[in-house]
Parts: structure tokens; sequence; C-alpha cells
């Protein structure tokens, strides 16, 4: 470790104690390259786990055509000039693994950069899984020391947002900060689901106290703590679950301070600042987006689609998103009228109409077909082969003829009969036809991975 | 070398001896692993090399979108299972040595497998060019010959059609062949150019007699080559310039038989049959190819853009076409009305109607733009950045507000302005404007690499 | 799936129950290109857990100087042209992960070809780790059953020989066999660890019973299989672990007939006899280690230093073995004696002697040391920044000056002062000095990972 | 371009205008990831071109067991965070392309970083090979111009030495210079060969004049830069050939001031300087030597394997030199006495004394044999297959038993027999005995590549 390295972290905040994936990124303070090595924990989902998360953890779902969820923090710590990324995973990890080794290997990260998946592991010593997010960072320690690095950055996977880390960092090393925590200065508290933590920060952004928004019990505070509550200039933001951590701050709190907790926000922020640690809040103005729902889901997919992006722009050429390399061949079209929306790679489309929607990778759309407000995740291979698309037993990958389908998700692989109608006829809010192969939440209809819908259904 | 390799190889036929680039691929015999060393050997063109190829090979041409015109060779051979691949350059050679090597670095070719371009270089020895396709391989026979393989396999680098060439290897290796010549059997020697190769078959497909088309002189045949045409049982086909050649065979006629002979086809071939070498041909029947024209490369593209495709598939999955991978965002269409058309990766589609039209990669078309059989390249870059598009100086790259395109090929990074009308308005059938950025040829307008068109021009 | 398909698939047998780690390989029929997917399986380790995996699992352990115990799996898939893998990790995985991602990531294995690893996950419906190898495969099913393969291959990932399992597969279709079972011909069963699975063979080779070496319990047979036995020339042979297994076959036993087993071997492939499956032995003839013990680790590590090597050849050109490719720079030698060892990359050697030794990558050995008989692993890194040594605190990494080790094992990273001894002084068989920094096995003094031993310290 | 950006470059200084090779680099000043684009020159050779050169171009040639001199310059970028590089080759050029192809394809260089090859090719302006390195650059221009950077970096490749790049870009920025001259501060001009430049500088480091060693002819100048001589504290150094030069400075030099110029350093920087440009000299202290001679090409190796290195330190981990990744078998040593030596990958050394030598990459050494003060470079395959040496047919690859080897440089794949002695018997200083497989060059024996010395030769 050279001696003026100096470590900082950024944590997921609000999380439940039995979710314990995060990203966490380290950040190495004196690397002469101008690179610092970074570690990546990823976080499994709750409220989307059903239906988009039943096979996959929410970083692996599929977003915006082309992309998964976890590009954007992956993108951005490359845009950032991070290149040392581990992931911690354990919830539904399979298809995230695979997406990470593949999209991420050996290329695009420098010389020493890497983006390395730490699977949830059993070991001598400990038998059980992760059990949050503090007790998953703790059980890596081992593998994050090697590194010489002054901080530690953990991030969640599972948000929508651009963000440069060196401008956490600078604010972090400037302040001489033992843990920053990067807060959204645009939402309010009050837009918050439950069990998010809030912020309350004074006028010079130290953060005095940190809450969980349904959280009703008192923080016990210590004398000096206490003391700074004079100052009563201070607000509530909420937290991005963000977190820019020293490296010795983080391994006392984890190991000396802290060994049994289990959750990083609720118990060891709370005990860093109990402790009376210098706990700062960097404020973040932009877009940003938790995919803590299905709707929050189908809202950043809709905004993808918009020529006038206010949201989460994926086309910016300055930030750029990456994600697994392809070479499909070019998108088919025999006879489309495509109204704001876009369309991925290798797409065969037919005779359709296509209005404010999302079509995936290799999606295939039939004669007389009409999608409108709805995101289609396309498929994962081509089924067709020798051309002899007659051979294909049942029904085929991808939306059949004269199908219509309005305000819907299609996950992966989904074989849509024809005439088919999924169009919430009921209008029902909220429903689980899981059997069926489809969820209503908000009243988007959700069709599930590998979904096949018969010919003349109407749902 | 194993006792039992053979040598085959296939070579580029009918090439004048100023044009020596070719694709020559090493097969292994007795490679245990099934896997076969190939070397490739790529043509720089001569018809296309105005207006397309100013800057690069006829092998870099981008082509259906997403690909350029060499991966098709590529593919065929990683389908076929070869996977070491030697490509000759010389002339325009730097967009086609940048793609090869990006798009087939490292990964996919199996743990020996490569394609490695070998440039033309001076030597103490021999400062010139290469001099034609039979001293450019003659030259590189040090390189080649490092490797254990019992046969050559040559292929021109500029042809579009889909073979295994396993086929071929088989019937070389079951017939004992010195050379086998690959050649079409769908294609009259009516239809061929002048300089092509023709060959006499006999009924067994024993090459007894190689001209080229233009070719009035008769060669010289051995008696023993002479007796063989008591068999009047023999046809004229055209050569598709593949060569498969015994190792030694190559060897021999290239460094004792032949030791001056420039081209490969009129020369060494000849040669070989003129010594009563065991010179076979192997009868292709699909489709193919030769990309000599502006016509010949007009009509493969608008092959792609039909649903029921007779030409040449990049879709099909059981051979798929490889090129450079690539993480585009996903196309954004405003509101587009596209018909028997293929649309490539990340293109910005504004209010337009697209028929009958290949859009490559990275294109911007704006508003109230008309496009018909035409062949758009596309960009190699995004222009906009910072999402500031109006700082860009001069006309922006894409097709500009309100213009029509009719029956054009539109090179790479053009940039097109508004109201501009790109027609052939005075229906001219050859024409060099290439001071104006275009040129006509065979009717079809084609607008040069980085052209600029002026707001409301009419061509 | 291709109608011809066949589905084989082999697994780990003896494992018990709590060791789910095994090599899956899945096997394609039909594969057009010769190659064919392929999952592996890895194996935790029990016996060898301490000391040496302590903290990775049993396929990590460096062996030979350069590579890691699953290199040796890997490379025969690689050799036998099989190209997709999967590895399914549990136990101190994080090295393994670590070490197969970075080693096996895209080059090398072919346009389709993966090493991928699943690592043990929790999902909605289960929310606990593997409970065994069948147990394992079977929450993997859904992965696996993507491939449209004919068989399965499963590999324990802790084995060292070298085997071209496309024989076992000929043998295996060519004798339309439900199940292959790889059996050793050269070791008795009298030579096996308790716990290892027994074949009870006929004349034919058909598997006629099952039993672990320590069982028992007779198995209850069905009829029809009491019916084979009345054929009395049969054989106990020891089975290696290593299943080829058909698809439907595998998918009916482990959901369908034996839904609750854990173990595969004990468990799924007694059951297979029992419903009177068509279960055949493969009879392996060559060299074959089990690494299930500090002394079968060492001894094959010796074996390496030999010059005429009888056992595991790790530098046959005709099947290398592979593993992360290294620009380390070459060794630096001042003054060394060196007899029948093995010294890999980038160590740094100053006046010492060596016999019968392994030196592993990076391994730094001070003036005056004397190393025999001795395995060496070296370091992860090098500890000399700015060719300023002395500044290091503590105990450099390496052997220090005038350091004598005989009979040893030392893990990675270790750090021994100066006139340091180890050498077993009490002639301890077994003993248990974790806390010092080592453990005696077999009379094998082992140091730990990172162990830490003062100057003149005499064990 | 961005307003802000400057432009920068450096060139090789004496190379004789038929020897165009150098290495360029552009730099871009305002990059906001911290990164700057780089392209790459390389240097054919001259003096050493006979005999290690007759194949290969300087930076093509082994060196350190590991190496190959280009990995130097390479590296200097890599570890300069300069990543984009364009490497100009035409002079035998084949193994240079094939190993920087290999060696830095993809990985490593981050995102957006590569190792480009630009090999001469002929265009239809142009149909002649590069005519010096100044026309080298002008027709690479419209490739290098694609890159929005504000300065060039040009760079020799054939020179051994570390040098932080950012360091030059910091100084030249700073005294807003035209053009930047690294000049070496530690080497005389007396020690310079013929044909090298020499610069005439001020005490405020400003270039006065540039003149070639042997140069003897004045320069005119211009009334500007005379006037600019009444400062006479001046001295003479002589220039490294490294040059950082604005991009629009080179792009006038190039095309407008002296389109007809060839060479760089004596034609383009004496122009620049005598139109009044800012030249100016950066002062290097540290080692360097340029690989001229075979003399200096030994000299540099046998600095590798002194123990405390005064030259260029291939193991210095702060600055690591990069190269092919390699994943050969550890070195076996049956029984060998090293001293002062380094030991490449691979080898196999049986009953041996090497005393201050270079063993290359797969080195095999018979028992018997001695090697001194000598530089084997190793051999490119193993040739041992299945274990079964015997069926080699005449002599081995490596060196035969009993051989004496005394200052020598051993090329790649030589055949070395038993009882031979490599020692210059003769004692010769230099000779020319190609036809027997060596050259002696300043009393050192040189054997080319792939020489076959028969048992017991004595040379």
């Amino acid at each position: 470790l050279h001696r003026n390295d100096i470590l900082c972290f950024s944590f997921i905040f609000g999380l439940l104690s039995n979710d314990p994936d995060v990203i966490l990124v380290i950040l190495d303070g004196k690397n002469k390259k101008g690179r610092v090595p970074c570690f990546i924990f990823i976080n499994g989902i709750r409220i989307l786990s059903i239906p988009l998360t039943k096979r996959r953890s929410e970083g692996a779902i599929p977003i915006a055509a082309n992309y998964r969820l976890i590009d954007a923090v992956v993108s951005n710590c490359i845009n950032s000039n991070i290149n040392k990324i581990y992931a911690l995973t354990q919830f539904n990890s399979t298809s995230l693994n695979s997406h990470l080794s593949r999209a991420y290997s050996g290329a695009g990260l420098g010389k020493e950069g890497f983006v390395q998946v730490i699977a949830a592991y059993q070991s001598p010593e400990d038998q059980g899984w992760f059990q949050g997010t503090a007790d998953a960072i703790r059980r890596c320690l081992w593998v994050l020391e090697e590194y010489p690095v002054a901080e530690f950055l953990i991030l969640p996977g599972h948000h929508l947002y651009k963000m440069d880390y060196q401008k956490v960092i600078e604010s972090h090393r400037s302040r001489k900060s033992d843990i920053t925590i990067v807060a959204s200065n645009g939402i309010t508290v009050r837009d918050q689901d439950p069990g998010f933590g809030v912020l309350k920060i004074n006028a010079e952004n130290q953060v005095m106290q940190y809450s969980l928004k349904s959280d009703t019990e008192p923080v016990n505070y210590t004398a000096e703590t206490l003391s700074r509550f004079n100052d009563t200039s201070y607000s509530n933001i909420p937290s991005m679950g963000i977190y820019l951590i020293n490296r010795a701050t983080m391994v006392n709190l984890l190991n000396k301070h802290f060994p049994k907790a289990n959750d990083f926000g609720s118990e060891v922020i709370r005990g860093a600042i109990s402790l009376g640690m210098k706990v700062e809040a960097y404020l973040f103005e932009g877009y940003w987006k938790d995919m803590r729902s299905i709707e929050a889901f189908y809202q950043a997919n809709m905004e993808c689609v918009k020529k006038s992006n206010m949201g989460y722009n994926f086309c910016d050429r300055d930030s750029p998103v990456y994600t697994m390399p392809r070479c499909l061949p070019p998108t088919l079209v025999s006879d489309a009228v495509i109204t704001d929306s876009v369309i991925g790679d290798g797409c065969i489309l037919n005779r359709c109409k296509i209005k404010r929607s999302v079509v995936g990778m290799r999606t295939k759309i039939g004669d007389g077909a009409i999608i409108e407000d709805s995101v289609i995740m396309g498929s994962d291979v081509y089924q067709i082969e020798d051309g002899h698309e007659s051979s294909i037993e049942g029904i085929p990958m991808g939306i059949g003829e004269n199908t219509q389908i309005r305000k819907a998700i299609i996950d992966k692989n989904a074989r849509i009969g024809k005439n088919v109608k999924i169009i919430n006829k009921d209008n029902v809010e909220e429903g689980d036809r899981e059997a069926n192969g489809y969820v209503i939440s908000g009243g988007i209809m959700v069709l599930l991975r590998s979904a096949e819908i018969p010919d003349d259904s109407v749902l």
C-alpha cells in the first residue's frame, strides 16, 4: 500500500438484510497510470423478481433492445476510467455471470482491468449464503484487500444513470471524508419507496443521520454526533446507495466495530455516523432510476423510444454504453410502419406496425401484427434453420401473424401465436396468471420468458 | 510433415498479372483435431476500384449494411472448420488489414487459429511489389511452409458465395488429384467477363485445358495431355478461381517448373496441365457472385433486401456470416415507412420512407427523406457529441431533410444536405464527376466516401 | 434437437452428497462442424481442503509450477475438440472462477466455445446450496437444456490424466448405451480410497453393479437386472467418475425417476442400473491420478521433475496443457545448481541449490538456500517495486538466504525468512500447526498460503 | 477536433531516405478519459539487417529470452497511457506484423485502444513504396487525420529504453512548442554513428540547428532563425529520433512546405527550423540503446543477465514490458549449473553449464553442453512429437550433446549437432560464412535462423 493511498467506498443503501447483492468498486488513490482498480457487487432484486427476475437477477434484465441493465453501471465505471470491477452475486446469478464474463472479458478494460464475478460460496469457516450487503463485502475482503488501493466504491447493480465517479472521488478526497454517500438532489423523499435510505444533511453536506424511509426507530447517537445537531440547517434527501469509503475505515467497520452487521446502510453507515466518522453526501442532479418495479422498468424503456431523450441516453457518443459485442445480420424489414420506437439488432419485421415500442434483438414479427407501447425483449437465438421454418414444431419464436400487443412486456424467447390479442382485455391492474405464461402489474401485461401463447388467444 | 499428409490448393484464376491479391488456404490432411490450417490471400480489385475502391481494396467494401465483402470468404473458412488463414494484401490494403485484424483477432478461431495479414514487403533479395498471384505466393512460401500441411487452398477475397470447402477437400483426396479447381456449374461461359478462366473438362471432370475467355492463343500441350483428348465428351465451364493444390505440387510448380510465372491461372495452372499433372474440376451449383463491377455489387445488395432470399443469405443460422463484433445502440426510428429493406445497427431514422434499400450502420436520415433502390453504407462514427448537433460545422453526416435518393450507392461517411435529389436527373449511363463527389456507372449513382453534397443540389 | 442426436453423459462418482461439484460436458451428436458443446462441473475437494484448499477449491491448486489442477481437464476437453464447457462451482470457488474466466475467456475455444462458470445460486424456488452432484446438475438443467445436444459428459475437476473423450463418445454411440462410465483398468480396487465407486462388469463391459468401496449394503435389483447376472464372468474395477449420458436419460433420471437424489453415483447411477438401463464401462489404461490427498498431490508434482516422464506429461506438444497466458520476464539466475527440477516463469534464483523440486512462477530464492524434494508454488505478484527491495516491511516474499527446505509444499505468496530450516525436524507424520502457518501430512511439511516464517526458525 | 486540442509529434531522425520505417504516435490533448490515441511507425533496420534481419525487421528481433525488440517501445506507450498505436512497416515486415497483431490484439489497451499495422501499400495515385520516413507519414495522413488529436508522437521501433512520454508531452505543451525533439543527455556526439542527428541547442533548450553527424553541408537559415544565434550558449547533443509535433504543424510541413521531402529529420525538421518554427529539445537522462549493430544488440542482452541491472530492466514491476502472452510448460532441468544468466519459458536443460548467457524460449540443451557469453534465441515450436525424439530426421532443433558455444548469437530454430564447437576458432573479427549458416561480426559468432551445424563441427 502506498502511504498516500486513501480508501473510499460507497454502498447500497436501503436494502433489506436478506438482499446482499451490491456493486463494489475499489479505487486507488495513487495509481500512477490514472487507472483505478474497482470492485463491483451486484444487486439481486426483490420487487422486480417476479416475473422478470424469475430466472435472472435484476442486473441481467434486457433493456433498450440491445442491453442488460448491469451494462449501465459497468459502462459508468469504464467511462470513469475505473477498470477493476468485482461483481458479488448470489441470487439467480447464472445469466448475470454469463453476461458479465462474455461481455467484458479481456478487451476494453486496459492491461490490468477486469470485470470479475465473485459468486457466493461456501468455505470451511462459513457454510452459509451472504447474509446481507455488509456480510457479502466482509466475506470478500480477503480478495479485495489484495489491491493496494486507498478507497472502495460500492455501487448497486440495478440503477439506470450516468455518473462520472471521478467527481465523487475528487470531492471525497478534497474534503478528507471517511465515507461519501451519493444522494439524489432531484428526487424528493416523498417519491421514495419504503425501505430506501434517507440522509439528513447539514449545510456543508455532512451526513447527520441515516434513516430508512419506513423507519420509525430513533438512532442512538454519541454525544459528539449530537453536538453537531446544533446546526439546524439540514435537509432530508434520498440516498442513491452509492458509497465511497476509505480502505481502513471499511476494514475497521466490518471487522472491528460491527462484525455482526449484515446490512450496509442501516447497520454499518449508521454505526459509522454514531462513531463520529466523517460521513458526507455528494449531491447528484441528473437522471437516475431505480429499477424496483415493473412500472419503473417499463418507463425507462419508454424513455428510450423518444427522439428527444430526457432520460437515460443509450446513444451518447461521449459516454457510450458497453455490452456484449455481437455480429448479427442487419434487420430485415419487408413492410413496416414504425413510429417512435427502437429496433434492436438482427430483427425480422414483416408487414407490421410498431408504435412507441422497444423491439429487442432477433425479434421476428409476422404479417399484420400491431405492436404498441410495448417492450419486446427478443430472442437469444434464431430459430429458423436451413431456411425451413415449416419444420418447427409448435408455435415458432416471435410474434405471430395478425397479433396485437398493447402495453406489454414480452420477455425473451416468447412464442406468441397468430391472431393473438395481448391487450389486457379485462383491464386488470394486478394479476398473476403465471401458469398461463403471464402476469399483470400496474396494468402492464408481462409475458414470462419462453412463454407460449396459442393462436387466437385473447389476454 | 506427417508422411500421410497430402497437399491441395485452389487459386484465383483469370487475374491479370498486375493484380496479385488472392486468398490462400492451406489444408492439413492429417490434423488429429479435425481442424486445418489455412492461408488466405486477398484480391484487390480492378473494375470496382473506381470509385468504391479508391481508398480500400475490394474485400473491404461494406456490404449488406453490417459486413465487409471479405467476411463472406472468411466465414466460409470458419464454417468449413478451417481456422488458419493468411491474407496476402498489397493494393489499398489499409482498411482491409484493419478490418481483418480487429474482426478476427484472438477469438473464435480456436486455440491455434488466426487470420493473419501478410502485407507486401521489401526484402534484401526482392525490392519489388508482388508481381502477380503466383509471385505473391512464391514470396510467402517461407511462411506457409512452416505448417506441416498436405494441401493449400487458395481463395479470391472478393466473391460472394457459401461453400463447404471440406467437400472440395474430400473430392480432391478421394480422387488423388494434384490440383482441384472449383468451377461453376450454374454460370455459362457466355456470361463471363473477358479475362476469366474457362475450363475444358471431360466426362470425369478432368481438366483438359485452361484458357482465358479473351484468350485466342492455343496452349501447347504435351503428347501425354493430347492423348487424353481422345475422349471427346468434354465441356467448357467457368473457373471460380478456387484452387486446392498439393503442397509438393505447389512448391515444385512455383520454384522448379515455373520460377518466373507471375499469374497463377494463366501461367501455373496451364503449365501444370501441360506437364500432365492430375488437374480436376469440382463442380459447384450454388449462388456465386464475382464483385467485378458496380452493377454486380449493387445487385448483390439488392438480393439482401428480399424476404425470400434467392442469393446470398446473410441470416442463415447454420452458416453464419462473421464480422467485426460491435455494441452499437439500437436503431431509433421516429416515424418511418420501410419496405423490402435491411437496416444496419445503430441507425437514426426520422420521418422518412425507405424502399428496397440497404441502410448501413449508424446511418442518420432526416425528416421527409425518401430512399429507394439504394445502398447507403453508413458511417464509421456518430457525429453528434454531447447531444449538440447544432455545433457541427458544414453539412452533417447522413442524409438531410427532404432529400430524395434513387438507385444510388452512397459510400461511407457521406454528408448529403437538405432538399437534395440524387436521381440521375440526366439519365446518364456512365459518367465521372469525381470532382463533384460522385460517379455514374451502369446508370447507378455512386457517391464517394466522405462526399459532401450541398443543400438543394440535384444530381 | 436434430432427430439423430443422442445424449450421453458421465459424472463424478463416489462423491459424498455434501460434495456437489462435478465437471459436466454436453456432447452434440450431429454438430456439422465437428465441434461439440460441453459443460463442466468442478469438484471442490475434501481431503485436500485442509490446508491447500483453505481458500480455494481443489481445481484451483497450483501444480507443476505454471498450472492449476483444473487446466488438465479443460485441456482434455480442448484437445478432444469439446469447446462448450460449464463449470459448476460452490465451495471456495472464488479463485477457481477467477482462473477459469481469465484463462479461457474468448480466445481458443472457437467461434461458439466458452468455459462458463455456473456458481451455486439462490432462486425463488430453491434457497439452498447445491445438495450434491445430482442436485447441482438438476438445478442447472434449464441452462444445459438450451443446447440441442445428444449427450452430456460429466467430469470431475480435480483429476490429473490425459484422455481423448472422443473415443469414449465413439464407444458410447456404437454400442448405443444409455450411460457410459469410464473406469480405470490400471488401478486395482484395493488401491482405492473408501468412498470411491466400484463397478462390477461382465465380459462385454456392461456394468452389472455399482457400489461404493466402503459400501456394504446390497443394492436392490430388478428381476431383469438380476437375470443378467447369469453371466458369471464379471470383474470389479474402479470408476473414474467420468460419465457420458444420453440427454433424455439424464433428464428422466433426475426429474422423473429420482427427483430427490442428491448424489449422482450412489443414487442416480445405481438407480439407472436397477431400472435396467444400458450402462456400460469404457476401460481406460493410461496414467490417472485423483488428487485426494496431500501425498497424491505431492507425488504428481514429483513426477513432473523427471526427465523420462512416466506420469502426466505437461510438455507434450500433441496434447498441450492450456492455462492462463502470461508475459512474465525470463527467469534470472545468478548462480544456481539445479537437478531434476522444473522452474516456472519469471523466477529469480540467486546462489542456491535446487534438487528434485518444482519451483513455481515468480519464486525468489536467496543466496545459500537449498531446496530439496519440494514443491514451491511461487507468488502472484512481484514484491520489489522501483528496485528498492530494502523498503519492504517484514519478511519479503520468497525464500530467504541460507534457508533449507526439504520434502515440503510451500503454498503461494509465502514469506520464508533467512536461515530457516523446514525439514520436519521432529520427524512428525501428521500434525496441525496451522497457527504457526503450517501443517504436516504424511511426513510432508505444508506451508499455508501467505505463511510468514521468521528468520532462524527450525520447523 | 476539439478547439483546445493541440498537436505534437516526434520523429525518427537521421534515417536515410530509403529507410522509411518509423514509429508514429498521435496524442490527444483533451481526451476526457486521460487516454491518448497513438500511432506507431516501425523502423526496419540497416546495419543489423544482415544477418539477424535477413527475414525480419529489426523490431521483430528476439531479445532477453522472452521478448521482441519492438515490445520495449509499445510497452513504453502502454505504461505512458498511450493506447492508440499505428505501426508503419515496409521492410521484411511479416514477422513484425504477426507479432504485433497477436501480442496486442484486443486486450490490454482499453476500450478504444489498438496496435494497428499500416503496411506499405499501392494505391491508384501512388504505385511506389514508402520513399522515406516523411513520405511514409505523408501517405498515411489520411488514416491518422481521422482522430481528433492535438499532437502526433513519432517513435523509432528499434530502440531499447524506458521513458514516460507524458513528461515529454507536458514539457511540449507548457512551452507551447511546435515540435519537441527528445535528445540524449547521457551520450556524447562522439559516440554516435555517422548518419545520426545532432542538435545544436541554446540555454533554453531551443533547437537552433539540426545536422547529421556525417553532415558537412551547412543549412540555409532564414534571417529570423539566424538572429537567434546571437545567443552563444548552445551545445551539441544527439537526437534520439523521438518527435512530438503539433497536428497542424505536421500536416503543413508534409503537404504544404515540403511536399517532396522523403526523410523526416534531415529534410522536414531542418525545414521547420529554417521556417522559424518553435522547435525545442527535451533532454532525457536514462539508459538508451540504439540497436544499430550486432555489438549493440549483444551488449543489451548481456546487460539482462546481471543481477544488478544497470541497463534496461525487463523485470521492473512499475513499468512492465508487455509481449505476446504464452502458456508454455515450465523449464525442465535435469542437471544444470547456471551462472549469471536468464532462462526463457519452457526450456529443456539437460546436464549442462550455462554462464553469462541468455537462453530463449523452448531452447533444448543436451548433456555435456557448455554455453558461455552467448545469446540463444530459442525455438518457435517444440520439435518432439509423441515423445519420439528418435524419429526426427537430421539434426534435432536445439544444442547437441557436448557442444561448446562461446560469445555467440544463435538465432531462432537453430539445429546444432553434437560435439560442435562454436568458439570463433580462428579469432576472426568480421567474416561472412552465410553459406555455412553463420557470420562473424565484431568477433561475435552469429548463427543464422534455422542454421544446421553438423556433428563435430568446429567454427
